[in-house]
């Protein structure tokens, strides 16, 4: 029996425009053939989400073929086979004795294909960011004659600027942010467990909302006093406490598409030092929200927060935000001054203001937006509010 | 104001253990000084659990020093004073405008610390594998004169042999896992979707049990009928259905261990073919079992479980498990027959059992075990059966 084609996230000729606008750099690249390893980049450009790139994967794109060629471990290819919009046959699983093999692994299987299909009749490209010196030895080997060329982060800066259905896929994950930022709301009391709020929080964030669930699940951040200095902590054994102050970051997923959103909240009344970190982080927010058109840059849109928060008496460190989209941080265009990337509409970013003051006290605040044709569209419908509880 | 540290996964001793093992090891190797980047080996080494891994960060181990250093972004290091054993001064958060800037980064923090720190009087180990030969290059620059030492997997090869202290913790995880399975078993229903079941398993895993709390989330993989022959989707949009086959993999977590279990369920009587494949199987995990001892090589849990599994007709095509601990997937040893690792006490291992047959039809049973002095002692309380729901 074969395994049946799942429902598809998006339609065939939005992967074909991916698809396009890749074939067109590998032209412009004089590369014929292009191994993309990413587990991102794979999402973006077949639909693959299942969880294998724990082990050697890839998608061979030719030139000549109009859909790629995924080639994963045998356990792996019927998940391909359900979920890419590639037919059958563009999807070869690789023996499964090639895993936790000493001497050879799956990429002597890529390697293979890639000898075999010609390298589609000239120059193989890789993402060598992703890839050990070794390794690309490998693939030179496999390639001889030719002079490899180097594709890190080219699909990358691809998907900077989304589609409309991107954008609607990106709208549906916030819908989903939102309401595991409200059941956060309600399940964050004193006495209650930071993992007990969490276990309800996820849960909110799989369930989705508006008959759309979610579809993945990302880190969610609970950093909660004596912690609110911690970015990172996931969640503790600990208790809310009266008084506790809790900075949440979270995204909801829809089809491998993350949207981003940071809250602060206060059981009890916030403290005086906290209202005003929040009232600057907010006239911030607004002031970089406003620079945001196509033709300024990511540094203008930074230049307008930090002359903003400056005004208010505050500094940020860390940069105020990145691109986002498949991954949670793509890594392309960040919101920093020195960041000349000219914005375009459908570009989405994260612009995240997270500002760790002291040690044992940040305060956090964000929204994930899109460049429209006119300014900045936000994509969470929660007010920007410190949330009292 | 300063971060206070937070309650401690391990003692002190237990930390200073596993140092004195990777320092013998850093002896045997001639290197004084060694730059640790894998996550889940530093988590190992000084009890680091924060999710900043996507950016530039390592923990440093000099001869000289009975304490490691830890280096990561100014953001992270509160969460690093807070959660590892080190005293204060043991944690260094480089600045921010290392992030996202196109021209250098966090690892030259990392480089000058070594410099300035005379590399321990000697010489520098990396752990290659898991970096960029560009990379490897800048270190050298920033040790001029000196080779640099190949340290790939040193410390996972070292994390191999738990002591009981980290048994006493995935055995926490295990019950963990065993609660989340048997929620599995309460909510999976024909016409419910399956991430509505995902949310309710996810959040048992969070919630933990026995006033244990789960610490951390790893992937949940709901592999439903028509994907039973699918190892790593995590769930769908889909709902189960009377008749439905349900695969479910996952693993409870405390401070990092991870004990995983594979179990398969029906909803309704099981089919004959799928009885056939369960007795087959789990005669084949009794055998494997038994074949635990120390003294005994991984190949030969693999071939007392093969030859079972062949006798009732049937094949395994992937190996059947591999060592087990922070990660879910230890880059060690596997059970499989080429692999000669000889087993000791208190190693640990996923005997992961899980059989795709058809591109439609798998079959999924494991277990995280240990190895005692006389055999193998499994973590999970839950039977050996197909769950008919």
């Amino acid at each position: 029996m074969t395994m049946p084609k799942g429902p598809q996230a998006f339609p065939r000729a939005e992967y074909l425009r991916r698809l396009a606008l890749v074939k067109a750099k590998m032209e412009q690249r004089e590369v014929t053939s292009l191994l993309i390893t990413s587990p991102a980049d794979i999402t973006y450009l077949c639909g693959y989400t299942a969880k294998s790139a724990y082990i050697p994967q890839g998608l061979v794109i030719s030139l000549k073929d109009e859909e790629p060629t995924f080639l994963t471990r045998r356990m792996d290819a019927p998940a391909a086979v359900h979920q890419t919009f590639m037919e059958r046959d563009r999807v070869i699983g690789y023996p499964e004795a090639l895993i936790a093999d000493p001497d050879k692994d799956g990429f002597d299987a890529l390697i293979n294909f890639l000898r075999d299909d010609g390298l589609g009749g000239g120059r193989l490209a890789l993402e060598n960011n992703l890839l050990s010196a070794k390794l690309i030895d490998r693939f030179q080997a496999g390639a001889p004659g030719t002079k490899l060329a180097d594709f890190s982060n080219e699909v990358p800066w691809i998907r900077l600027v989304k589609s409309d259905l991107e954008i609607e896929m990106m709208l549906e994950a916030a819908a989903i942010t939102d309401a595991g930022m409200l059941t956060g709301k309600e399940v964050m009391r004193p006495g209650v467990r930071e993992a007990d709020a969490a276990a309800e929080i996820i849960a909110t964030l799989v369930r989705g909302v508006n008959g759309k669930v979610g579809t993945d699940l990302r880190r969610v951040f609970i950093c909660a006093s004596p912690r609110s200095g911690t970015a990172h902590i996931i969640w503790t054994e600990d208790v809310f406490r009266q008084g506790s102050q809790i900075n949440l970051e979270m995204g909801g997923v829809r089809h491998g598409y993350v949207s981003a959103l940071m809250r602060t909240y206060s059981i009890g009344k916030p403290s005086d030092r906290l209202r005003r970190v929040h009232d600057a982080e907010v006239a911030g927010m607004e002031a970089a929200l406003s620079a945001v058109k196509p033709g300024a840059t990511c540094g203008d849109v930074a230049v307008a927060f930090n002359t903003t928060l400056k005004k208010h008496g505050l500094e940020k460190e860390s940069r105020c935000g990145y691109a986002i989209g498949i991954d949670w941080t793509e890594p392309t265009a960040s919101l920093r001054e020195d960041d000349h990337t000219v914005l375009q509409p459908n570009m989405t970013f994260h612009l995240m203001l997270g500002n760790w003051i002291d040690e044992d006290f940040g305060y956090v605040i964000s929204e994930t937006f899109r460049v429209t044709e006119s300014g900045a569209e936000t994509f969470s419908a929660l007010p920007r509010e410190i949330f009292e509880i």
